[in-house]
């Protein structure tokens, strides 16, 4: 059962699985986006969705019956997956209004045998497929031997980058330090392991980086830490330089990923009592501890909270990282605003250019994320990535909303701004303007005890809009890592209830939005610090608030000044007074310090 | 095994306990507070923990082991139970911080035997215990034979009080029609039968009341609604008049309570699938369903989101409630004002004398929970109950709270009003006092799309104390039925997350306070009506905001002007000049008019 090269076309592909589903006996198989990490970013050779269907968005997936097949997408991508998807092959459904369970509880028929490889899905999802197959008198089948892999001839190799030291000088704390901290917390728990499943984790604990998925320095691996603080860590051995390993010491042993499970069936065997993650860990290492005798407990990925709480060293570092990401930001916006004046920069050619601002900064490891860059109209979706097909110049009295980041060693930015291009703001989009502002300046100077959850929070961001009959369709803040993931948990701000209260060094986003469709988008995003405040008096609770870390002028031409109170006035130019003092002593361009002197000048 | 009567003291209670779990072989009882269906009021025939322990409040547990008892009490009753319980039986612990589960993985022995009863618990809580037994090797025992009933000789009779019919005139909506309305819901879900377990389901649902337990017009009793929208009611036949019957026709079959577990049996013969409510269904529910072969399904009390949306009459009820409910509160501010003169009001007093005023208004009933009269230090007892060893006089100088409410046929109020008692306000809790009436004010002008939850809206009403380092331990709002429970959900406005969305029709108190412990208490509580807005130009959403319900002057006395800004004063006088224009016409004494003049004049 080997090839030379897949077939072109998903048709082929699609015939291939079947064929290879019926030599195992399966009326059908679950292809879902996720590998093993259940992370943003997928590695080319876990992207099974997308060889399957030619699907490229960052969520959903596939279920391939004998007769028929179906593709899962959600809201962002309803449109993207009818370009993307041979829709007379795989029928394009609602992830949300019409998942696979449901689907898969009309189609599937009694005594039917449902594949999935219980690698790529979580023990919730598992138990999601099993109520589906149990309703109709169906079976589910786990296959670790993934049957679309073994007709994926030409897979590509699994990534295999090698591994660097993130220096305490960036990371602030040793990783004997931080692995000591851990297991004494397991140990009060009594639990003595827990497998990490999450390639971050892995990455925090042990201070190290490498570039397995794009944007986000990550070694996509498994660990698991013992109570004794030693970590058994899953990783070809090449990647790990000696010098790194010198530096562990015996307490970290690198072992083959192929021993993985060996290991785990020996803390099974032991009766240990192992800790797992339920958002990242996959059915798989459930199932294998279980069988092996293990006891298994869900809790929270014992790394997520201290990795979010950054310490003053990474502290340190996301300031003086926003400080580099602020002049290439100002830069960018002195540059448009001469650029566009001729009306032939477009979207493409404005995320270059940005690009190469950053790239100019110490420290630069590459982009965040890929950039948003969205004019007029393609500025109101919401996720949105410029092609030569979608591409606009950026016009005359259209707004342009550019959401952009870096990779720095000493820490990772994420920053919105929404431009008005030209001298002629129209009057709606400058009224929404400035609702999205009050809304974001409202979370900006959030007072609140400690305890608070970002999901009390997210509120102050939206109530501007909703008074006027507006409001955004997604979250307010996600969490930041320092040199990690720009979309980290546990903590973040949002409708969705959320149990996480927010900590001191914590980074978040604010950013408040609002969207026409078929005209313009709007979003002011800065990342904020979760920080100590001092007490007023007869104060009974300690408080926290948010300092801003993001250091870049907010468009003064689509502030409707009348709209704002004296307190959101006052935070305006003290913020921009902010940005100009910080700034200006790091630009030299007489045309940059013109522009940034009159970007920040007070309302 | 019988006895004429309980012995007096708990030592000997206990003792009889032990006996009984040593000639069952058992090594451990758990008593809960809760009796078979998880409410807020439990009958004298279900007070087991009481009975054993003498604790009197509204949450705890107590475990039994040979040679060992505890008694597990939140926050609230940390004091009360040292008063309360002999603590050399029954060491006083947290329920939050060290609960029956973690205490009893201290205490179990491998191989030991801990009983339970299953109608006293719901699955999540066996799920717990079943944890807490597995990891020490012990084994828990359901006991639907409760050993506590078999010692306690001198137990009530469970309550069988009349049921009567609750009009159309007051319920808006027939038995039937509701009755049809949830079947067919349960059949677009595909179910074939839900247990109702909440009493205030099965009440809303048939339109019957009764007084099974205190402040609360229940019948204490089970019933299984089928997706033919027929159900059964598990209750004595001599309770339900025949004139109710007939209404009801042949779709309601009155069965007797014992005969319960033979039908759920039959269900699970026919291999039905059923609803469970996860919060109110006792375990023995589940388990007896499971055995029989039913498909058991965790899904929400389908009674409860249609029974908190208010429909017109039941509103129109509520409206008409809150105005007598008002009259009573302004003829009791009036009274309290010129009786406090002397000094020789208290606490008692005063709380007999509200029940009084309330007495006289039309479809009263009884209130609808114990008042909560506290005056200066008492105040700040959160779930203060005055006694005679407690009660204190209102003295001059002093803040007085008061939360009360009442039953009537249409309708069900509870306020709280927090006011200077003499003419000197204290400097401080003035300014408390008015930061709590800015979150007040700020609920209740909150403007919100469809959608939203209470959970969202709960830190507007905490932002402006919050400032201050100050803070509540408290939800902001719970929901309230309609002549049914004070405290009513599946909504309501909290830290805690909570996924139900405020509809129109939903009532909920909106109460942010503040305790000053030893010093004086702050609370300012309306209920509000979930209303549509109309939408502003420009809107694109549905929008809802909060009908005000109470009509009860706020005490100006307290409120400090200066810290108002222009629209929170103009709320303040346009509620003002509401109650003044509503209550007015319904008093005739010059003094109370007189009275009301005063209290409601403009800031």
């Amino acid at each position: 059962m080997t090839h030379q090269a897949s077939p072109a076309s998903s048709a082929d592909r699609l015939a291939l699985l079947r064929q290879e589903l019926k030599r195992r006996n399966l009326n059908g198989f679950v292809v879902p986006r996720a590998d093993q990490h259940q992370g943003e970013y997928v590695p080319p050779s876990a992207q099974r969705l997308g060889w399957l269907t030619g699907f490229t968005g960052s969520a959903g997936a596939a279920v391939v019956l004998a007769g028929k097949a179906a593709v899962f997408v959600d809201g962002r991508y309803t449109l993207q997956v009818r370009n993307e998807v041979d829709t007379a092959l795989f029928a394009p459904l609602h992830l949300i209004d019409h998942p696979p369970h449901h689907w898969l509880g009309e189609e599937l028929a009694k005594g039917d045998r449902l594949g999935f490889d219980p690698w790529l899905h979580t023990q919730d999802q598992v138990r999601t497929l099993t109520m589906a197959c149990e309703r109709v008198g169906a079976v589910l089948v786990p296959c670790p031997d993934n049957p679309l892999d073994s007709v994926w001839a030409d897979r590509p190799e699994p990534p295999a980058s090698p591994v660097t030291a993130h220096p305490e000088g960036f990371a602030g704390r040793s990783a004997a330090d931080k692995r000591q901290d851990i297991a004494a917390q397991m140990k009060a728990d009594r639990q003595d392991a827990a497998v990490l499943s999450a390639p971050e984790s892995v990455a925090w604990l042990l201070n190290i980086r490498a570039a397995d998925v794009a944007f986000t320095p990550l070694p996509l691996c498994f660990a698991i830490l013992h109570a004794d603080s030693s970590v058994d860590l899953f990783m070809e051995a090449g990647r790990v330089a000696a010098s790194i390993r010198a530096a562990w010491g015996e307490q970290v042993r690198v072992e083959e990923p192929a021993r993985f499970e060996a290991l785990l069936r020996l803390l099974g065997r032991g009766g240990k009592r192992v800790r797992l993650d339920s958002a990242s860990t996959p059915f798989q290492v459930w199932e294998t501890l279980r069988a092996a005798g293990a006891q298994v407990e869900a809790g929270a990925d014992p790394c997520a909270l201290p990795r979010a709480c950054k310490n003053s060293v990474e502290m340190a570092g996301t300031r003086a990282a926003h400080h580099r990401d602020g002049v290439a930001m100002v830069r960018f916006l002195a540059w448009l605003e001469g650029a566009t004046r001729d009306g032939t920069v477009d979207e493409m050619a404005a995320a270059d250019a940005l690009e190469a601002f950053r790239r100019r900064g110490a420290h630069f490891q590459g982009l965040s994320f890929p950039t948003i860059s969205g004019a007029g109209a393609n500025g109101a979706i919401v996720h949105y990535h410029s092609t030569p097909k979608t591409n606009r110049p950026l016009g005359p009295g259209e707004l342009y909303l550019v959401d952009s980041g870096a990779q720095y060693l000493d820490g990772t930015t994420d920053v919105t701004r929404t431009v008005l291009i030209g001298d002629e703001p129209p009057a709606e989009a400058r009224r929404r303007f400035t609702l999205v502002l009050k809304g974001h300046i409202a979370l900006a100077r959030a007072v609140f005890p400690a305890g608070t959850t970002g999901s009390q929070l997210d509120a102050l961001a939206r109530q501007p809009l909703w008074s006027a009959g507006l409001d955004y369709d997604h979250g307010t803040g996600h969490g930041v890592g320092s040199f990690l993931s720009v979309h980290e948990g546990p903590q973040r701000i949002s409708k969705v209830g959320n149990t996480v209260a927010l900590k001191p060094g914590m980074i978040l986003s604010n950013e408040p939005g609002y969207y026409k469709t078929g005209a313009y988008g709007i979003r002011i995003e800065n990342l904020v610090l979760v920080t100590p405040l001092a007490p007023p008096a007869g104060a009974e609770r300690d408080l926290l608030g948010f300092e801003t870390l993001t250091l870049v002028p907010i468009d003064r031409a689509l502030v409707a000044a009348e709209m704002l109170d004296a307190a959101e006035r006052d935070w305006l130019n003290a913020y921009h007074a902010r940005v100009r003092g910080e700034i200006m002593p790091l630009l030299s361009e007489p045309a940059e310090r013109d522009w940034l002197e009159r970007a920040t000048a007070a309302l």
